[in-house]
């Protein structure tokens, strides 16, 4: 490796860095051209050489700058030569599993330990060098994710990958951070396109979200991977439990903070597809309760205004399996797009769609025995409570299609997370209001077979 | 658990990031008293549980609270239980192995390296959930370290903190920092505290080393262990390179920085005994460099000024097995006290020492091959080149103890660390100046075979 | 005054702060309503009084929300009412200056001082007592400029707002600012509101200005107006001096900023309209220079890109009072709006275009003897050099309108700088470059008299 | 002026700005030699002139680093120049009178304003343009004021700086900050340079009144005076009221603050002799209440633990002059130094020297008609009451000769400040408990009139 090239680099990165920017455009066109797979493969290789410590930042960071010049194919070709060549000696598993076969000791394990590790994670240690590495190596492994339905055969690299992560993005090495308009744009920018549940329109919409004295926005970062928020949590403070999204969103009628009883968690969007399986939001949603209980003791409930994603789909299913039913005016009330502005439509619906909803949450399961919605089991399982169906609560095209318009409350009770959670990972248990369950009973009248009988 | 505890022990958390304090004092006497390995086994336990998620940050609070509890012995009871407790599965490791026997591919490769990772790995991981745990992790190694002279058997457990940490303190997660007198007192008064090459008296010592325009001092530091340094390195800037470290410790004829032209590494110090093994050093002083030079443009040289921790237990070593002597009035010389202020007797030692000197960090080496002073392999691993012997450098007495008053510049030059690395690593040549290698060629005479032929 | 009300209020100035946000809305339902002249008027008369120092803070806030209320009527009826209320005691003044015509010494003539200082100087003072008060006392003297025209008896008012103003904003309180894409977007929504050369459309369009490795852009403010901007400056980093506004605002050529050679300032806007006459500009500039020839000392070149704002209504004006004409091609071709596109029209034009703009930005003068254009007045009166003519240089509509789509560059030369100043200011000379004075010579064939002759 | 020395002039400006120092000592040797107050008179001409101002940021530095080489004779040479020269113009007064006489308006109170402006004042505002400036004016006053005793003459000059700094110094402009163990070095020392109550000893006495849970500190800073703090207020939290200082300032037994229900202000540092006159305790009291009130609402009492300065040296006059005399047990008592080791001795004093210091508190006046006792004068004129006197409070050798070991605590109490400050400041009234007053009536028995009688 020349000097000058050396020079150049590090400079490159230091410019980078001091820009805080993760598109350094205009120095590219300094860099070596045409990055290929085949000077990625030589960098990996030069990576994992004993010596050459000195240079292993710069090696990891060319390695990295090839990478993202490859192509789809490309990058398939290098998971696989990963997948193959970076895998642990099996001499060594072999060996090192006769000795411990003999000893069957500490000292035994330690080293059939250190000979089944595969030399991928090794290698995606030392790329983790450079400045930005983290980063590069969470969306490398989106890519990876991408491809897992076609090449499962990849998906012991994927686990290397998992294994990593978990240590790398620890909780311990989280930092929350609460968003605001005072908020550096960079990290703004990246709100409105990492918005999962409800789109972010433009930065006047954001400006709503985050401005008004009622509003609040937490997020976690990682330390080496900079403006890229992990997961963030958008919060209302209101008085009383709020019912509807639409409404919500629009805001206009501010609470001053220290009037407010209520804090609505409404959106919770994780922002790197490449962290799939590392869970934040758990951790996420009870450091802000702690944090707003701190700020505004006035505060005394702390819910979700949740989507139910499932229920269309399961409602679909469970009549045309003929388990449920609804009765004929529910049934041509949701023929019609108009049932919204169509109240005999809507009373039709209301009680029908409350009863079969409440079923779904209280009863439909995954293989896994947690519940079927995947918003239900993650609150659920983070130890809320199922406070209250709001129907309509969603009137968008979205909230329309996924679940008739229904939304959710999930209510965090700090005193009784503990035995919630315990009831519900042990014992499968969906705890919930009383009305709820009341409403769930009432869908036995919609059961094709009571409709037999 | 009860909620109460829970609230109290969050609050507790949160008022102990708040004041950054290390050492809650005040608050100590609400958590549960008499902290016990009973407890702490048993909450070690919890936290293994595959349920109870929502509850780990406590419990890994109270398990290190625990720990912090225990006194030495119980400290290496608690050492050996999770030697023998949280092994891997036998059994698991056996059928893995077969299984990986049979198919030896990547997938069941990856299971039989999940059936071998110790379980101690993941109760490591665990216990680094909650704010302030890595550091505790790392003071718990510290620990362990000290025991395993004594309990060579928990050598494996050592390896299991390595592993982990080497993940955690990867590279790309340290930050550097640069330390003046606008520096907050927590850090400061842990600089004071950690100096370890030439230590810093008070308050005002310290702000001599921090405060004027030519010093400089840079630290790494980890995002999650907060205002613990891991490494720190203090600079001066000078006009030429100075040879002897009294002169520039007592600073006085400040050079304006834009008029030096080289700036010396002057002391370098580990802070954390936990991380042995997981080296810093290298990337701190390759990036202050960097940092260095970007600043000041018109600096062209940067060098050491280091000690020679071996040389004076090597010579006499030479001494004693007839290998290298000294002249009569040298031998003499170095027998009084006072040769620092004898003329006579300076003159006599001097040239002996230079070429006994130079011969000990050219040719005495470590049973690995690399220099035997472990200053001189630090430095030359880094790539940096041995520049020239400074005699009288050091006239403390730790320096006239250690090596008769000898120190050393290392010359780092960017553009040929790399190749000088490479021939270190590679064949153990130790790059050197043509001046020290003369000096060198001058202790043949002092052989006692020279002398006896 | 009542407690509760006095706590309130605090705290709503508390949270206000917090926030960083100027549109305290949700809160504002809790202040007293029906705010009115009669209660402004009141508050100022509490707040001259001697005693009650404790309360002056509240009472200041009070007043300024009282003011805020008031509709364009009620402000000048207020502001008459300080003219007329809060001047000086004329019988104090005659007894002070009895006194100092007897004495005729430094503390006879501070007492005069003293006696003829206008009451509503110290008014101001303690309106200025409370958060925010400064930005307020600025916006309210932005009212009062509006109304000097109509209501020229109220400009020993302004005068009072200016001869503070001028001691708060003193150059020495002043911080300079980077602004780029990681600062707050609580300020750059104000960079975009008040850019006032180059409109910017949208939050994409500041973030190609901001972003880019190439672009900078520096703010001074003033610490009790938080992110209030006073006065921005937009630079691009180029290789040469660029002489096309619409091409430079294009972007998309980045250039490394360590290849370029030239600082172009190519926007300068003044945000705060309550501040005019206290002079920023100058300073601000000259410190940018600073601040770049440091990071970047590869920039030799420091240039402007202005408008010439006055040139097109100069030479209505000269051919219309018959003093500079056009050639008939050239006058013909200015008629047609397309001659941007039209190669002959063009060439008929530049000549004489250039010829007529170096004239008027060289010999023009205003009543102070100082060029009429008023940009070249600023660049000039800082020791800048008129240094390139451009054209076309803007071909907005709005170039086109005001300068004929003219731009020139004007140039900063450090160690030109005091003497060309000193010229200018002494002897109004324009310093300029010889081809620009050259074809200001080749207009004399445009005077009216020439083609008499 | 030459170039070379503009730029080395402002990269010095620059140095100094970026360490954050206020003695740049080792670039001082490259400024010019010898200032002297000839060139510091030059400096200040040139500053006045209309024209350069370009380089009066340069111009300014020149003349504060000459002024900051005199000596005290040339000093006061210098205020005596500035008394001289730089008043107004008397022709210019006169004319503008006799215009103001004539017309008698604003606009001509304008004018005759302006003409009575010292011309001094322009000159600090011009010696403010440079960075760092601020506080060397402050600097500069507080030199003036060392002189005013000899040299009345200079008063107006005084005025002149204190008119500006008025201004400048508006509690607008003013920065609260909390000051803890993690604050900067730099401001550290100051504070232990500048508490002027209790003095702290070393970094080890700072850490242990900053770094304790129970321990708050808070300062003002202006902005454009950087790391020099304008007061302080070191803070305890307690439970109940505490009645020593020693016991307080030992600490060791902490409380946890959400336990706390006290906040106690043990000691308020003016640190800017510079800006006597110029009043912040007032506020820093009141805005310190509220910070704690929001983060720690279980405070219920604001108190101070306050030393009684004038107390001693008030009743050895009343002594002297047969006023008030003790009881001979007393007497005797007080002239041992071991009364305090000696419990009948103490006996024998409590109950006369507490009479004695309510009647002091309470009846002994200024010429102002305000209390003697210049603490007391403070904290009533705040609005706080004068709670308890605590005996023995202070047994420190400054605290027995001061006071006779005396402390009081003032009450703050948000409801009342109101009322008490207006009865304060209209009618000369303390508020106190009624048992000081109890204390306060039993003085009666010490007056000679009452024995004789």
């Amino acid at each position: 490796m020349n000097v000058t090239f050396l020079q150049d680099l590090l400079s490159r990165i230091t410019d980078r860095t001091r820009r805080g920017s993760s598109t350094p455009s205009g120095d590219r066109q300094h860099t070596p051209s045409k990055p290929s797979l085949a000077q990625l493969t030589a960098a990996c290789a030069t990576l994992m050489q004993s010596g050459g410590e000195a240079s292993r930042i710069l090696v990891a960071q060319q390695a990295l700058d090839h990478y993202a010049g490859l192509d789809a194919a490309e990058r398939r070709t290098f998971f696989t030569l990963l997948a193959e060549r970076y895998a642990a000696d099996p001499g060594a598993v072999h060996a090192a599993y006769a000795d411990y076969r003999k000893h069957e000791n500490n000292a035994s394990l330690q080293r059939l330990f250190t000979a089944c590790e595969p030399r991928r994670q090794d290698l995606l240690r030392r790329l983790n060098l450079c400045p930005g590495g983290t980063h590069e190596l969470v969306k490398m492994r989106a890519d990876l994710l991408d491809m897992l339905k076609e090449a499962p055969e990849l998906a012991p690299l994927d686990a290397d990958f998992a294994h990593l992560f978990a240590s790398w993005f620890n909780r311990g090495f989280l930092m929350l951070e609460s968003i605001d308009w005072n908020t550096r744009a960079a990290v703004l920018e990246k709100i409105i396109h990492y918005e999962a549940v409800h789109e972010i329109q433009d930065w006047s919409d954001l400006r709503r979200r985050l401005d008004p004295e009622d509003r609040r926005c937490y997020a976690f970062f990682h330390p080496a991977i900079g403006d890229e928020p992990l997961i963030f949590v958008e919060v209302a403070l209101c008085r009383g439990i709020p019912d509807n999204i639409q409404t919500l969103l629009a805001g206009g009628d501010e609470v001053a903070p220290r009037y407010a009883d209520t804090a609505v968690f409404y959106s919770i969007s994780n922002c790197q597809r490449g962290l799939k399986g590392i869970s934040f939001g758990n951790f996420l949603i009870k450091q802000v309760v702690q944090e707003l209980k701190r700020e505004l003791p006035n505060l005394t409930q702390f819910v979700t205004l949740s989507p139910v994603p499932g229920f269309a789909a399961w409602l679909a299913q469970q009549r045309e399996t003929e388990h449920y039913r609804l009765s004929a005016p529910a049934a041509n009330a949701l023929k019609t797009a108009e049932w919204q502005q169509d109240t005999p439509a809507r009373q039709a619906l209301e009680p029908e769609i409350r009863a079969l909803a409440a079923r779904y949450l209280l009863e439909a399961k995954h293989t896994s025995g947690l519940p079927l919605d995947p918003v239900a089991r993650f609150h659920l399982g983070n130890g809320a409570s199922l406070h209250r169906l709001n129907w309509p609560g969603d009137t968008s095209s979205k909230g329309v299609r996924q679940a008739h318009a229904l939304m959710v409350n999930y209510l965090y009770e700090l005193d009784r997370i503990e035995q919630n959670h315990e009831a519900f990972s042990r014992e499968g248990s969906v705890i919930c209001a009383s009305d709820v369950r009341r409403q769930a009973s009432r869908a036995d009248a919609l059961r094709y077979t009571s409709v037999d009988a």
